[in-house]
């Protein structure tokens, strides 16, 4: 028996480990998903047919035809032009590459590309915790510190595809190690997952205060560092307090470039919920008006 | 005899000082240009018949029929939403008002207000020195720093009609003083105009070198700053270096949140030319991709 011919869109997600596929109506709905391995290897040219391979295989389970489909939606861990055109992702190999273009002809449908940031803030704005907002801006706490930024219902992508690149604005002045970018005091640098460890260590040494910290034989985790914060542990707390304000710091001066009206938090960290909030509300209160 | 019959717009600039009207052909040619004073008082509630009285003497004096007249656009030194709704404008002594439903009705025409720096924005976006670019941010740099951003031909207004608030995101660590807006840090503190002056003043104090400043009987301006760093006054170009790297910091901060194609340079500072787009260029490339 044939599946009721509703439309459909299908909505990609492609990270450094596996490539995420949805099948949604067009209200979004999901109504199933799957996911394949990346294949990095020669400079990730293998992904578009991966792809399109996967998203044939789940049009025939679900019985869908061509014309059901009305379009692909793709996510990039990297940086991505108004015309989709990838400008550069290292995590997944690739250089310069008109990913929209190759995928729509791949694929015989409407596609649109966008970084991983914007489209997961394009989501939280449709249906998501920004729903009745006209702008805002998804911070994302995870190994690094991205954003997406939607204004009008539209992602900002910048002229070169790096808007939103909130973890990379130079905002920690006595910094002295190098940033994976290889310029010195990005945020990044002190709020990402990564960096709240390397906080943590650097005070540790740097104050000599007893903490649940030292028990950690196996590596500090950032959920250490909150959870610990949350205890009353004041090396915890410290490490929770500056990272927060450099992260308030750096919301601050997105608000005096773009002014949204609401910001979200996301990420990994952002598991440590109301005691992270409330963090950088405070501080954030206290840089901006 | 009559004037032909070709269309007009008119575009207005409220000032804190005087009130700026200029005729334009359609395609942005200006035909006629004149001013009055901005009457400040009664919280600035005169200013809209002022505006009407002298848009109306100008098509008289012009022989322009109404019909000719395809609209009124109106820069205004102060917070403006999407809606052309003004948000605050400490300077006319406004709250919160509709000025584009007002002047709209005023002079049964369409009316757009905008943000000051985001309509001088789109005026070089359009015509001026972003003429061909798809994106730019404009900073004035004169007794406070503002700007304005043009994404795509639109100017970025902001939730509140606060965006492109440049001179409030806080990026000076040390600040000991409160900023004019309440809070402490802001990039305007030190790059302003007055705050230019405000550092020199401070490094003078600080470092004891002798410097042509200490001549300036009357005051110094931040003319004479970044003129006495061109000629190898040490002071001044120490003064000037730290103002420069702060707006840069600026700038780079703007960068990692909206990515614009360029930066244009604006304001009374702006007359340090070459000299202060260098100092600008080498701090920006060292902070930022």
């Amino acid at each position: 028996m044939k599946r009721m011919m509703s439309n459909i869109g299908i909505g990609v997600d492609i990270g450094g480990t596996t490539i995420k596929f949805g099948v949604f109506t067009k209200e979004g709905e999901l109504l199933a998903k799957e996911e394949i391995p990346t294949r990095k290897e020669q400079n990730g040219e293998l992904i578009p047919t991966d792809i399109q391979n996967q998203i044939e295989k789940m049009l025939l389970e679900g019985q869908y035809t061509r014309e059901q489909l009305i379009g692909v939606g793709i996510g990039v861990p990297g940086a991505v032009t108004d015309d989709g055109i990838v400008n550069k992702c290292v995590n997944l190999g690739w250089g310069v590459l008109p990913i929209e273009k190759i995928m729509a002809e791949k694929l015989g449908t409407t596609v649109k590309v966008g970084n991983d940031a914007n489209v997961a803030a394009l989501g939280e704005y449709w249906k998501g915790a920004a729903k009745g907002y006209h702008s805002m801006m998804l911070i994302t706490i995870g190994t690094g510190v991205g954003a997406g930024i939607i204004i009008n219902g539209k992602p900002i992508n910048g002229a070169h595809g790096a808007a939103a690149e909130i973890g990379h604005i130079p905002i920690i002045e006595d910094e002295t190690q190098l940033c994976n970018c290889g310029k010195k005091g990005c945020l990044e640098q002190v709020s990402s997952a990564t960096g709240i460890v390397r906080v943590a260590y650097k005070m540790m040494e740097q104050y000599n205060i007893e903490t649940i910290l030292s028990d950690k034989k196996d590596g500090i985790s950032a959920k250490d560092i909150f959870d610990g914060a949350q205890k009353g542990d004041k090396l915890c707390s410290m490490v929770a307090e500056y990272v927060c304000r450099s992260l308030a710091k750096g919301m601050a001066c997105a608000a005096g470039i773009i002014d949204p009206e609401c910001f979200l938090i996301g990420g990994g960290v952002s598991a440590a919920g109301e005691y992270l909030i409330q963090l950088l509300k405070k501080n954030y209160t206290d840089c901006y008006w």
